[in-house]
């Protein structure tokens, strides 16, 4: 199959945006451009766009931004569309752009996603997200993200020994990363007794969905990343030959049963385990080969569950793992060098684009303050629905 | 490049859709997996699917429906995505497919479009659909889709010498179509004199946008279509080899700008072009292979104008053919056998795919009572925005 890699990465500040959903996906696109060489009118080389949101619709009331961008950057007559896999639409958009270049159809294809979605909060945000939820079976009674995952984390405590406080260490974690992310929405340390001593967190971190504290889960952030893909047997013709060749070794998805309640074992995320078997297969390689992961800590029991579905670590230890602190920044397999999800922000559509971003500055080494030395491989995963959709991508130097 | 072509085809009646937005693309997906003879569970061959609508979360408050999708018919774990080009949403997810399978990732995609607008009428109607304009520089200001057309009609008939009886013979040769096409919405006929005689016409077709009348323009309908594409190297090992393999010979888009006002001839139609010229040209084909059409008569005036950008006939042409009945069928050139979008229905997301339906239809000799004698390659136009991102696909069994 064709090489595709990465050529060019964008990513505003995430937290609130001031501007409209377009000047927002235009920067990120811009970023991503400049930083590969991209130019724009005639000497233009980009063949498609996709834009990866799930809200553009309902928050922003847009239709069809992906022809909107395409117009502002002046690059027409690319071809457009906009891609939706709820908060995995971003990952989602780059498998795509990574088919469109394999198939020989395009030989470069700029990938952006983005999500204005503080102009909801309370309530609304909450309802919002959960029309990811199954439409007829899981919604329309009201259930929630946060009701899935406080479940889901208890389970997991019952059977695995995890604690609050692991969870707590993982906030502490990811927010120490993000003080070294300049796009990262929260940019503050947190301290481990500030939001799990039982004297103070109550006041620190309130209870949402037991045992779920707000120090838990992620905030509701603005924000867009972008995405220049490339064949790599046209790098040198369309001008990127001076940039590093972050190539994209394995990508795939994976769907697991919408009903949460139709899961066999609700502990298990089967999504996570089949896509980044997948993406592993593709790329030849295994978890031995990753030396930094960005996973999808929306809720940071989450980060535990993922790292052990990819195989990083045996099934109920991941926890053991971050007590002897080997996933922090120096430790053996560093995941969320960017501040996660936790700290960085979640605008959704954009998650797996930034997840991505991240990686390719690892690889290149251009991850200043939090880089991990000697980075070749990275493994994004982006988690849709409650599981029910999951993208697992594998970007590589060597 | 890996040959990609059309196994199996579904397609619901158009109109009032009275189940869950859910429960209509399982319908249309149904149809084309047992049109195939596609089997589910542990025998499912489809690998990824494809659920294109423009209004699932404007209208329905769903995202992630592709997710659903693939849990309600079974098919887990199915990569699936959903994907948004307006109402060229249709025609840009069987594009995607089209590459998921030449790329050689997927090898039998499902693709589906949807939509179910009856949920909203008149200005909120009116309003959903104007989403596809510039977000910033027209849909604020309160234009609409009509707005536009009936402005480009005007430009039209002044420069080219079309008359309203012209729209009208159109929407004539579009209704008497479509009462042989079980699952068009309006399957009645209408007389010419009813909608263009000055002594009936405010009474039976009321202004909209002069010189547009509501006969010169589609209805709102809910439905869904659906394609099977499977790549001609697995199609006997996929157990589909006892299907008419409707080769997609061609499949491109182009963006124009956004902006309507920007364009230096808002007559001319240059994404429609571009993207005719794009599938001409990767089929090997030009517009003298075309037995029938099937092109975008959101507004009748679309019809004579994309007609004119394929290559069907020469500029400012294609009214004088219809007066001398060429594009009816029997004619030289059929256009809009299934009774187009005027008759048959619009339901935005499901346009595109639906239209593939009609020409695999066509070009299997399954097109009862509306059938184009020795059809063997079709094109469909499916127009996004207001022009700003048009997909074209040639459909053969040459």
């Amino acid at each position: 199959m064709r090489q595709v890699g990465i050529v060019g990465v964008g990513h505003t500040k995430f937290g609130k945006w001031e501007g409209t959903f377009l000047e927002l996906i235009t920067q990120a696109a811009l970023q991503a451009m400049d930083d590969a060489g991209a130019k724009t009118g005639k000497d233009n080389v980009i063949d498609q766009v996709f834009v990866a949101s799930m809200g553009a619709g309902m928050l922003n009331r847009i239709s069809g931004s992906a022809s909107a961008l395409v117009d502002t950057l002046n690059i027409r007559p690319a071809m457009a569309e906009c891609i939706e896999n709820g908060p995995a639409s971003g990952a989602s958009a780059i498998k795509l752009g990574y088919m469109a270049i394999a198939s020989g159809v395009c030989d470069c294809v700029l990938v952006v996603g983005g999500e204005q979605m503080r102009v909801v909060s309370g309530w609304e945000a909450t309802d919002f997200v959960a029309t990811m939820l199954h439409p007829t079976g899981e919604y329309p009674y009201g259930l929630t993200l946060p009701s899935f995952a406080g479940m889901f984390t208890r389970l997991r405590f019952e059977k695995y020994g995890e604690t609050s406080e692991d969870l707590a260490r993982i906030s502490v974690k990811n927010h120490d990363n993000a003080t070294h992310n300049p796009c990262a929405h929260i940019q503050r340390k947190v301290k481990l007794e500030r939001i799990s001593d039982p004297r103070y967190v109550d006041a620190t971190s309130p209870m949402v969905a037991d045992p779920l504290r707000q120090f838990d889960m992620c905030p509701v952030s603005d924000g867009a990343a972008a995405v220049l893909l490339v064949a790599k047997d046209k790098q040198e013709e369309l001008g990127f030959g001076h940039k590093t060749f972050a190539r994209i070794a394995g990508i795939a998805s994976a769907t697991d049963t919408h009903y949460v309640a139709d899961r066999a074992d609700p502990t298990e995320l089967l999504a996570v385990r089949t896509a980044a078997e997948r993406a592993y297969q593709m790329a030849g390689m295994g978890p031995e080969d990753i030396d930094c992961a960005e996973l999808h800590d929306a809720f940071l029991i989450l980060e535990l569950a993922e790292s052990e579905e990819c195989g990083l670590f045996p099934k109920g230890e991941a926890h053991l793992a971050v007590r002897r602190g080997e996933t922090e920044i120096g430790g053996r397999i560093p995941i969320n060098t960017s501040g996660g999800l936790k700290a960085k922000g979640h605008p959704l559509g954009a998650t797996g684009v930034s997840q991505v971003v991240e990686l390719v500055r690892q690889v290149r080494g251009e991850a200043e303050g939090r880089q991990v030395e000697g980075a070749r491989t990275g493994l994004a995963v982006n988690f849709g629905g409650f599981g029910n959709n999951v993208v697992a991508t594998i970007v590589t130097t060597k």
